[in-house]
C-alpha cells in the first residue's frame, strides 16, 4: 500500500509514536493558558548547534490542551450551567470516517462535551442531511456542527457545508471565515482546525514567527491556504509551494518554518531544508511495511530521519499535528458556546 | 510635500505618460475579445536581452478594455433593452474623492453604463448612508453600488461595506467573495478592481504566469492581498513581502513577477529586480517636483529609472496600473449587469 493519502481534517491518529524518534528525546510542554497564540514553551528555533533536532511532541500538547479545555468546561457549567455541545453528522458506512466520528465522540467525552450524533445510510438525499443540519442549526445546545467528509458522491458537498450556520461551523471552512482570515482588520469567527494546530504547536514551543520566512507546501482549502494566512497574520513572509512550483525544494530551503501538507510520503528531503528550520508535518501517508501488522506504517510528507539531522525541530507522524486536530475543534466548540452565552 | 500615500482602490489617474519614459517604445495592444483572462498580446517575459525593458502601457489597454465594454453594452442594450447602472456613494466634500467620483461618472458615459449619484454632506449619520445603499440594492436598475472611500471618521466603514449586496458589490471586497478568492473550487462573484487590472496587464502582454515566481510587495485587503491570491490562482508560486520582512530585497529579487502596493516611493531598486522580471507597480506616490506647476510629480513604488534598466516590463506611473482600476470597475458592473439578466 504505498499510495498516498490526501490528508482531510477528518484525520485523527492515536497511534503510539513510532520507534523512528525513540532516540530523540520529547519536549513535554508544561501547562499553560487556554488562549490561542498565548503561551510559550521553550524556545527551539535557535537550537541549531544541537545533531539532533527537537521532536514537536504533538500528543502531549494535545492532552495539555484538552486538560485545559476540560477546567474551562467545567467552570462554564459550574458558573452558568453550559455545557457546550458538538453535533457529528456521518453519513454512509466508510470505516475510517467512523473511526474519525468515534474518536471525536471520545475526545468529547473527555472533556465534558456533549456530543450528538447523526448516522444516516449512504443512500440518504441531500435534503435529509440538510434537515439534520437545520435541526442543529436551530438547536441551542448545539455550539458547533461538523459534517464528517468525505459525502457520498451523489451529494453536493459544497450545497451541505454552506447550510452548517456560520456561528456553529466549528471546522472554519465556510468562505466567510476564510475571507474574514484573509483580511486585515477582521477576524474569522472559527480558525480551520488542522491549521490552527499548526500554529498552535509553534506557540507552545516558543518558534519566533513574526519576521521569519514560512513556506506552506500545498495549497488546500482545509490545510495549506488557511495555513499560509495564519502565519502571515503573525507576521511572517509566506511563500506557498505546490504541485505547479518549478523548484519546490529551492523555495522551501529558504524557509525558518516549514508546513508541509500535500499528502506526498517522504516528499521533502534533507536537502529541501535549511538547517535550524523548524517543521511541522500535516501529512499522514500509509506507506508499505512488511514489518508491521498490518503491514503498512504512518509517514509523514517529510522524511523524518533526515529532517532530524538538519532541523531545529519537526513533529513526529503520528503524533504530531494529527492529535491537535481534534483538539483544535473542541476548543472552537468551546469557544462558540463561550461566545453565543458571553462567557468570559 | 515628499510624503507617501497609500493606494487606495479609488485612484484613477489620467494624467499624460511622463518623460521619464520617453526613449522607451510603447507596446499597443492590438483589439482582443472582451474576455478576462483570455487574451496574449506579445510574449515578454523572455526579452531579457534587451537591453531595456517594454513599458507596459495602461492608459492604452484600458482604453482598449473600454472599447470592448462599450461593443458589449451596445450589444446588451439592443438585444434585450438593458443598461448596465453603477451607483456611487460619495459622503462628504473631500477634493480628491470628488475628483475620483467625477472620473468614474466620465468613464461610465464613455462606455454606455448609467451613472447614478449620491452625494451626502460629511454631517450625514450612518444611517443615512445605510439607507441609500438599501435603496440601491433593491433599485433593479443599478447593478453595482460603490461606496468612495474614505467614510467621513465618524462613520463605521466596515458595518456600511456589509450593506452593500454582495450580487452589487462590484468593488469585490465583501469577506465572502475575498473567501472564495482564496479558495480552490470557489468563484468570487467579483474580482477587486486594482489587483484584477494588475493580471490583466500581465495576461494582455502575455506574460506567462504559471510555475513562475512572484512576489507581491504589501498585504493590504485592496490590493497586495487579493493579488497574491489571483497570482496564486493562475498557478504562480507566491511570496508576499511586507513591512515585517527581514529582507524584502533578498526576496524580491527572486521574483519573474513583482507587483508592489506599498506608497513607499521608489523603494524597489535596482539590486531588488532579477533581470528579465516583469514589474506592475500599483503605487501612486507624491514626491516634491520644484520644476512642476503642480511643485509635485507622482512616482510609484519602484525606482522607474533603474526598473527600466533590469526589468523586462514595467508599468510606469502615472498611465500603468492607475487607468487599469476604472476599467476593471466598469467589466465588473458589466458582468453584474449580465449575470443577473443571465445574458451572455
Amino acid at each position: 500500500m504505498a499510495s498516498s493519502v490526501f490528508f482531510t481534517h477528518s484525520h485523527y491518529s492515536s497511534s503510539p509514536s513510532s520507534s523512528l524518534f525513540r532516540h530523540h528525546r520529547h519536549l513535554v510542554a508544561p501547562p499553560t493558558s487556554l488562549r490561542f497564540s498565548s503561551s510559550h514553551v521553550a524556545p527551539v528555533a535557535a537550537m541549531t548547534t544541537d545533531s539532533s533536532a527537537k521532536v514537536i511532541d504533538g500528543k502531549s500538547v494535545a492532552k495539555q490542551i484538552r486538560d485545559e479545555i476540560s477546567a474551562e468546561v467545567s467552570r462554564m457549567r459550574e458558573s452558568i450551567g453550559v455545557i457546550p455541545g458538538l453535533a457529528v453528522i456521518l453519513v454512509g458506512d466508510r470505516k475510517d470516517s467512523a473511526t474519525y466520528v468515534r474518536n471525536k465522540k471520545k475526545a468529547c467525552e473527555s472533556v465534558g462535551i456533549n456530543s450528538l450524533e447523526a448516522n444516516l445510510p449512504e443512500d440518504s438525499t441531500e435534503e435529509e442531511v440538510l434537515n439534520y443540519i437545520s435541526g442543529y442549526n436551530d438547536d441551542p445546545s448545539v455550539h458547533g456542527i461538523l459534517v464528517q467528509l468525505p459525502l457520498p458522491s451523489h451529494m453536493n458537498e459544497q450545497n451541505i457545508l454552506n447550510a452548517v450556520r456560520i456561528e456553529k461551523d466549528v471546522d472554519g471552512f465556510h468562505p466567510l471565515n476564510i475571507g474574514r482570515l484573509a483580511m486585515r482588520g477582521r477576524d474569522p469567527l472559527f480558525v480551520p482546525c488542522t491549521p490552527k494546530g499548526c500554529i498552535e504547536l509553534l506557540h507552545r514551543y516558543g518558534v519566533p514567527i513574526k519576521g521569519k520566512r514560512a513556506v506552506v507546501i500545498g495549497r488546500s482549502n482545509i490545510v495549506g491556504m488557511p495555513a499560509a494566512l495564519l502565519l502571515q497574520r503573525e507576521d511572517a513572509t509566506v511563500s506557498v509551494v505546490h504541485s505547479r512550483t518549478s523548484n519546490p525544494e529551492e523555495v522551501t530551503r529558504q524557509a525558518d518554518i516549514i508546513i508541509s501538507a500535500v499528502g506526498q510520503p517522504n516528499m521533502v528531503r534533507e536537502n529541501w531544508i535549511k538547517p535550524g528550520a523548524v517543521i511541522i508535518d500535516v501529512g499522514i501517508n500509509p506507506v508499505e511495511d512488511p514489518n508491521s501488522a498490518r503491514g503498512y506504517k504512518l509517514v509523514g510528507d517529510v522524511c523524518y530521519e533526515e529532517a532530524i539531522k538538519v532541523a531545529s525541530a519537526v513533529t513526529p507522524v503520528p503524533g504530531g499535528v494529527g492529535p491537535m486536530t481534534i483538539a483544535m475543534l473542541l476548543q472552537n466548540t468551546l469557544i462558540s458556546a463561550k461566545r453565543v452565552h458571553n462567557f468570559e
